[in-house]
């Protein structure tokens, strides 16, 4: 396996970087030429390689056509309707989306295979504690206006911890409701901070007011036992299995009831859940059988 | 021939179009999705073509190992530093540069091929006319000062003309001088205007203060008969023949000293010098020895 990546990736396959750093961190660098050096760099190796999996979004797309090696490309969300032409130009290419519910109709999909989760980063609760948690973005569109009023309905505490995306929405919806007791903010957390919050939870509240390609942070929840609140859009129900890991709610109020029946929960089975479906064993077998896939049809031989 | 270009595109060859406007002309369109679109779609094709000609920057040379048709590179500038190591990577390539001077000493140039002017656009003016001219973008790398110095200095009405591109500079330093008479400012003009100003022209002014890759406008007042003084930086003496077709110049002193010295210049020797060196005839007998060029290199016979 050899990663084509920036020279500070860390892999333990063979690490091929023409670039040296992510053009976001290396302002001396033009982000377009760093682009074209680095999939050009690919492709001009194709011949050495039985697949090239690219994660490039449409880029990669562009050259495909040129080498013999099969490409297959995972497609982490569609920025924009503008990028679709792109797509359709490759539809027959190989496709894997990364929810069922993020996937265009006219592209070649092999499967749908989950981000996976190192479950050893997140031991399992087997407590259940009592405030409810958000994690993630503070902006419109993940609902923290909904989880501060889902905890006031259910009269719990809530912590809310993740950066602000939106600070106009903070200021004007979060901050005011904040007062370090019923509602808290605890601003970005790692790996650490969402253990802490995990082992007191009771529910993670997840209420998106738009659909999501994949919610890592409800399969991290999930792995630590902790059962998730979820607005039912986008790819939620393929994460949570209702009544089982979580509940799948339509509005604060039934995000309310839910809160009080997180008991019938099996914290245990949560994370067995996770562990079948979003773990890093998981992904990698999905991407096993989709390799094999191709392999197959190309008539070649599984390596 | 086949111009891969967009659908609006006018030739006489064969137009083949995957986009449809220029993405300045259509905000509905992504221009990196248009670009790679546009290029993958060339280099699909390349089977059918003895030859690629791209003008299309350093974008083209990340296809150009994975297809066996040469691939030739018109460098028309270099944007900026930060392009160079898109096109050193290709170093061995086959490039054309606009001008001897704007050249990168690491870069396989196979010649310097001149952009070519349609001389029937600019009729000969065999009168001598009175008027200083200045032809360009308002701005301080074309020296619009200097041109008014130069003018002043030689007592002479200058005619300025061109899309004002720094507004600070032209208000700072050009807008004071204007008086309608001495110092005339006609706003940016196309080839009838241009035609017209040389008409009254004794001279073109052509002051810049930085080096320039290709000044077209140069050979357009020479192929109009109008002698050109230019400062002497960049590719102006690879366009003026020193004496011959106007004057190169260090400062405004010596640009003074020129426009006195203009009823020197044979106005009919200006025009055939364009003719043997800047014309369209000539950039298509420059093109098709490189083509020759890279043929025999392949082993290709000559299409």
């Amino acid at each position: 396996m050899t990663l084509f990546a920036t020279a500070d990736s860390v892999t333990r396959g063979r690490l091929h970087a023409i670039v040296e750093r992510g053009y976001e961190e290396d302002r001396s660098v033009d982000a377009k030429v760093a682009e074209y050096l680095h999939i050009s760099e690919t492709f001009e190796h194709a011949g050495e390689f039985d697949l090239i999996h690219s994660h490039y979004d449409f880029m990669a797309l562009a050259f495909s056509r040129l080498v013999k090696t099969p490409v297959l490309t995972t497609i982490h969300g569609f920025s924009s309707p503008q990028v679709l032409p792109a797509y359709l130009k490759y539809r027959d290419g190989n496709f894997v989306s990364i929810s069922d519910s993020d996937r265009h109709p006219d592209l070649n999909y092999l499967a749908t295979v989950y981000n996976g989760i190192d479950l050893s980063l997140y031991p399992l609760v087997e407590k259940q504690g009592r405030d409810l948690v958000f994690l993630g973005r503070i902006h419109p569109d993940k609902g923290v206006h909904l989880a501060i009023e889902t905890a006031r309905l259910s009269r719990r505490r809530l912590v809310i911890a993740g950066i602000v995306q939106d600070a106009d929405y903070f200021r004007r919806e979060i901050e005011p409701q904040i007062d370090g007791d019923r509602v808290r903010y605890v601003g970005p957390v790692g790996i650490d901070g969402k253990n802490e919050l995990f082992s007191q939870a009771d529910a993670l509240l997840h209420l998106n007011t738009i659909p999501e390609r994949f919610g890592l942070v409800l399969a991290e929840a999930n792995a630590a036992g902790v059962p998730v609140i979820a607005m039912d859009l986008g790819s939620c129900r393929e994460v949570i299995a209702d009544g089982r890991t979580g509940f799948l709610v339509h509005d604060v109020q039934e995000a309310a009831m839910a809160v009080d029946r997180t008991k019938e929960i099996n914290r245990r089975e949560c994370r067995d859940h996770v562990q079948r479906r979003f773990s890093i064993d998981a992904m990698i077998d999905g991407y096993e059988k989709v390799y094999q896939e191709i392999f197959a049809a190309s008539g070649k031989s599984i390596p």
